[in-house]
């Protein structure tokens, strides 16, 4: 019967078959050790000569790093092995041996080399760890959504309509319509659908031309979107931070081995629970003045300021109030000063940088008229849009998750470029 | 306190604050009723004349479709009301109302006048069902992996490796890259990530530049892979049916409502559990040539002759084992007859056409090659995908399911430009 690693452990005392491939091997005169993987864990498989036909001990003493192999054998504890268990095997068979050394066998490969290797690196283990973090993080979203009671909707990715700003976005051929846009955001959209619908999100790739090549930034990378009719600023807030908090006990749950693999010290994720510490814009800009920044206000924050203002805190950090000129012209003013607008960055501990973008969003018709004016958008452009103002206009409020961002954090990842499977860079869309 | 619509049984005999829109409302002498929705659910609240103050009485009256309203008052059981309660009301504050018809409030706008107005036409209830329903099953889909041990693998939209033909792929200017591509499968991907993690995973937007504009195409589509390492044909066909089936029984016990609102005759999904009916491709062409279809073995199936297989069967049908050169370079020759390949298409009742195309993929080094030059495919081109032949290589299937063909058909609709919340076809990207 074909087993999975993982599953060992109720099979003890049984014969099992596995399928995977060698990680690592070893043999001295009549027994064999086999580091076993098959993509769910790493077993030992004990070959012995006098337990298994001739053929398949010589098959054996040929295996070597990534040959593929199905193993035959019985299930037996053994408390000094990582799963409690280990394999005696009964037969032998290998399926495919590589005729030259795997790509990745030393421990100083350059990140070029390994990036060029993507598709074979993932099988390392630092890789497996990550993508498994990867794949409970966009677990823990979902679930978080299905049950508050939000309803998944598919934002496009081919847009004629702008987003923030037409500079940095990816341009197509469609057809004989002409040109069209990448989704740099799915917003307009979500916000079209929560007046249906109440509470939305999306999760998916979004894409930005962006010359940037800082370890935060990637050109195509996934963002988790939400959008609830009839929230205001501080609904907003508690959103965000009951959706972090959410990912993070949840990660702590559900995958602490991979965690504790990648040496994450994860006491410091311990801490993450509501409330979040806020600041308003003004406040982390005397701040950072105070600490020598060269800053005045109305200035954006780069990666440095983030990491500054994070580490006054031991949470992720509300940056709330924005100057008005700094952010896009969908942003609802501040009624008490409408030179900064209901809005925030939410800002990851330990210089992992913003993860969230926030605001509430204009929901008076002349209002936004005029802000699509002042910031030089053409107006006819977002017909569609402003027709949300028209018909049951209601105060709403969203935001924007970055998935990578998120996933360097919690893993403790040097580089967002290891947190997607294949990820796509200023000079890298291969393989 | 604020409550949503849906929540309303639970709040009997008790003042609540709801937030929504007016869906329909007339008004009699003393007493009005506005038919309110909030998007998860309607309900009717009676405002009566003596219940209320002036002020809210007066502008309860000046209440249109689709005005935005805050509605307070007091839950009331109503056996012959939809969910069983309505609402009497002590308090209504418009929030805004607007100054002309809402544009969707006749039967029979052309479908044109319905897609340009589609940010507006979600909020008809027609597309909140159909919105749900498409939630439903991209709930179900990776409820089904979860349970079965697989792990999401974001596969990349930028990409320089080819898929299948070059001809429908669209096209971008990446930076002083040069050309890549918008993917139109993340499989290739997928291979090489079941080859470090076992069992994988995709769901999200695919690209297709392909001139159609018949009601089963939509040009960004989203798509779910799944690939499985050790898995051969038969593993795989049992892959799709039990994938099939669970969202069928989970789409049944969890969005009856939505579809018996849209009218949807569920005796005919309760019909699809496993096995699934087979025929090879051999058969069905006899079937089609017997029933007066003008075709010769080797040529491909269209819509008609798809819809006619399907008419023989009450449940989705595989068509296997199709002529080697009908199909894809990667898959697998039947080793009984290597004029055909190890493959299927899962092909849905009602005529609702195929929803999945699924294969063995090749998994010998020599023989890939060989293919790719009888297709006239840049080997180079294919370097990293054949290194996984080259490391550890072993037999692997996978498929790819439709989303927006599979929703139309558990919804019953007859186009599944309805089933995308914001549809691209050949002319349409806005709104």
């Amino acid at each position: 019967m074909w087993v999975y690693i993982r599953d060992l452990k109720n099979y003890v005392g049984k014969e099992v078959e596995l399928r995977g491939w060698v990680w690592r091997s070893r043999s001295s005169g009549k027994i064999a050790f086999i580091n076993m993987r098959d993509g769910t864990g790493i077993v030992q498989v004990v070959v012995e000569a006098s337990s298994v036909d001739e053929e398949t001990f010589k098959n054996t003493r040929k295996l070597r790093m990534e040959s593929s192999l199905i193993v035959k054998g019985i299930v037996k504890e053994e408390q000094r092995a990582p799963g409690g268990v280990e394999i005696h095997a009964t037969h032998v068979t290998p399926v495919q041996i590589p005729s030259e050394d795997f790509p990745i066998n030393k421990p100083d490969h350059s990140i070029e080399y390994l990036m060029d290797h993507r598709h074979l690196w993932l099988r390392s283990r630092r890789q497996m760890h990550i993508l498994n973090i990867r794949d409970t993080v966009l677990k823990a979203i979902r679930k978080f959504y299905w049950e508050n009671g939000f309803i998944q909707v598919d934002t496009p990715i081919f847009t004629g309509a702008i987003g923030e700003s037409a500079g940095n976005l990816f341009k197509i051929d469609y057809f004989d319509y002409g040109k069209v846009y990448l989704a740099q955001t799915g917003q307009l959209y979500l916000e079209a659908a929560c007046m249906a619908l109440g509470k939305v999100f999306n999760l998916g790739p979004t894409f930005r031309a962006e010359k940037s090549k800082t370890r935060r930034h990637l050109i195509e990378f996934w963002m988790n979107e939400a959008e609830v009719a009839y929230y205001e600023h501080e609904d907003n807030l508690k959103l965000q931070e009951n959706l972090v908090s959410y990912i993070i006990k949840y990660i702590l749950e559900n995958a602490s081995e991979h965690l504790h693999a990648l040496n994450r010290d994860t006491s410091k994720l311990e801490k993450i629970e509501p409330p979040f510490p806020r600041i308003t814009y003004t406040e982390a800009v005397k701040l950072l003045q105070k600490k020598g920044y060269d800053i005045e206000w109305g200035d954006d924050f780069g990666g440095d300021e983030e990491t500054e203002i994070a580490k006054q805190f031991e949470k992720p950090v509300f940056v709330t109030h924005y100057p008005r000129k700094a952010k896009a012209f969908y942003m609802q003013p501040d009624p008490e000063n409408p030179d900064v607008v209901l809005c925030d960055d939410l800002i990851a501990p330990e210089g992992y940088g913003e993860i969230i973008g926030a605001s509430q969003r204009i929901h008076d018709y002349d209002l936004l008229v005029e802000r699509l004016k002042e910031f030089n958008l053409p107006v006819e452009a977002y017909d569609w849009y402003l027709d949300l103002r028209k018909f049951g206009s209601v105060p709403h409020s969203g935001f924007g998750l970055g998935i990578e961002r998120t996933i360097a954090w919690i893993a403790g990842l040097e580089h967002i470029r290891e947190a997607i499977p294949f990820p796509r860079t200023l000079y890298r869309v291969h393989p």
